[in-house]
């Protein structure tokens, strides 16, 4: 036994890296050998478990991936394995991260299709049958579940139908929203769905998490543009040997591992989300009686991560507000919107209603100590 | 203050991931978001510190680049942004590592030249130039500097000074050997120098480490053919804002922070390099004493992994052999030569000499139970 100094961290009101459980980042006090029997048996129980999560399994026609990097590692993965040279992708995109799919396909020589839709609407899914109908030659569809841009959650349900009709691959980016937004992956024709470790399941970063349909992953052998960043390869040598191919960020999963059990106990996805719902709605509450206004109509907002309008106050910086708040030792998270002026408050991690209590008090202490007064506004 | 159980883990005789020290770990106990001013400030001092042990600074006219994901999306990164499109590539391989920067080059269409050695022989400079002379359109001159396949040093400063004289680009893979094995960037010219977080610095897995001459950095502007793995938009998004462009794994950074300041208390490349040397020392001498064979010549051979032919006795299983020696709690490494037998022992992390005596204890008794007598070898 030892003891350790716990540091006072802030608080992360941000999508992601959030803040995580003790007993998580303490599960990272270890060392294991990256082909060590141990280790292997953990990646092997995370992977049935996310599958389990998912409502899926490998008998069903599902496999579970994991790809070092960023949530965007796996994003830019499942491209460069699942559309077949010459392939063709469409994009539906209202925010910043479907904008970014399409950029990404760019880069690696993908035909994109776009369909823009503004950020504060959702994407229909007669749009996206019209655009199918439009450019029948794509060879894939792709989705974000949950535009972080804005917190606004698309109907993946819906769309998937069309795309099923279409007989198109289905990509849903589920980064923010995989773990406490329920999608049934086999009603919904999804054939890759990408999240993180270091989101709604609280880990910390390190890798992304890939749920693939078995039949997509076994087409997409050899169509990887990257090694690295093979979904296919990646597959074989988890199946094969139980390893990863590359060093993997063996500390980052054996947090995990602790951090799953911990999501489980918590009641798993409803449970999540009961707890990030009632977050959210604290904060809502306060924050439109403090005077601020949501950015989304309501039925478009996930529990996950809230827009808010600036004030329309001379004394208002957003600068200013955000620094005086860490040093109240609450993080926000700017804005990401291409036309509107606003910050984001993230409703995840280790965050309860109590700490959103406590940040509405520091935003009110905030404003005052800036003289912006929101009746002015 | 609170009190956490130590697990008593393994010793790990790997290349990395390795044995770190606890108070790497514990340099994980924390959640800092991945744009606080505080956890930037980390990453520019991180990466000042990498061009001060390289030797080279900002002014000198090197930069200093983090990328997510493994050793090997470093490598790829360089790879993939160095390469002008239609750009050739001549790689020098003795071994695994070398044969992985062809492989990779080629799975993103890069012609490739390939000067074969033997796996037990350093790659001479005059073969580099004479290959060079009959490839005289490759861009890129590509080489190993430590073949952790074998754990055999490669004389990357003369190779360097031939490939300067030729006018083209020098890439240096120092996986296993930056901060251990000495080498002046200048003098040798190395455009880009590829490390991990998780090698001679002792750190945790999650990131890799490029140390990139600044004129070639821009002349790799928009060559990438990956978001991703983007190396001049990656330096970009570093120089700028100071972030990363995507979520880094902010807790495998914290644990580089506190492992840089370890490394350079230990007395920095010649600190460190001294405790490898005495490990290797131990161990060489030792494992001669039980009557093993190191694959290589001792003037080929570096102190961060040496590899053993397998004794030639009936009873030997290397299996087996893994498989006591980890009950034991050490944990060796397989071979990974094409034409023979052998295993590797790494004498790279928290491990010191008399860790190497215990394992060698260890490795006597392990035979005794397997009832091999090197003897009769």
């Amino acid at each position: 036994m030892r003891t350790v100094t716990e540091t006072p961290d802030k608080i992360l009101f941000t999508p992601g890296p959030l803040s995580t459980a003790m007993s998580t980042k303490e599960a990272m006090l270890r060392d294991l050998g990256s082909r060590d029997s141990a280790f292997l048996e953990i990646v092997r129980q995370i992977r049935t478990k996310l599958l389990d999560i998912a409502g899926v399994s490998q008998s069903s026609g599902f496999e579970a991936i994991l790809m070092q990097g960023s949530g965007t590692f796996g994003v830019e993965s499942v491209i460069s394995s699942a559309l077949p040279r010459n392939g063709r992708l469409l994009v539906a995109i209202n925010g910043a991260y479907g904008r970014r799919i399409a950029y990404i396909a760019r880069v690696l020589d993908i035909s994109v299709a776009e369909l823009q839709i503004a950020e504060n609407r959702p994407i229909n899914s007669a749009d996206v049958e019209a655009a199918i109908r439009i450019h029948p030659e794509v060879d894939c569809v792709a989705v974000v579940h949950c535009e972080t841009t804005t917190g606004l959650v698309n109907p993946v349900a819906d769309i998937g139908k069309v795309v099923a009709a279409s007989g198109k691959m289905y990509m849903v980016d589920a980064m923010s929203s995989f773990g406490v937004l329920p999608l049934d992956l086999e009603a919904t024709g999804v054939d890759y769905l990408i999240t993180s470790a270091n989101k709604c399941f609280e880990g910390v970063p390190g890798f992304a998490v890939i749920i693939a349909r078995t039949t997509a992953l076994q087409e997409s052998k050899g169509r990887a543009r990257s090694v690295c960043l093979d979904i296919y390869s990646q597959w074989q040598g988890l199946e094969t040997s139980g390893q990863f191919r590359f060093t993997p960020p063996t500390h980052a999963i054996l947090a995990f591992e602790r951090t799953l059990a911990a999501f489980e106990e918590e009641g798993g996805v409803a449970g999540r989300r009961a707890r990030y719902e009632a977050n959210h709605q604290v904060l809502l509450r306060g924050m439109t009686r403090l005077g601020f206004r949501p950015y989304l109509e309501p039925s478009h907002q996930s529990c996950i991560i809230t827009t808010f309008m600036y004030p329309r106050h001379p004394r208002f910086s957003f600068e200013l507000f955000y620094n005086l708040l860490n040093d109240r030792g609450f993080v926000i998270y700017p804005g990401k919107l291409t036309h509107s002026d606003c910050f984001r408050i993230g409703t995840v991690g280790q965050v309860f209603p109590l700490d959103v209590e406590n940040l509405l008090v520091a935003i009110a202490e905030t404003l005052e100590e800036m003289g912006v007064d929101m009746e002015d506004c």
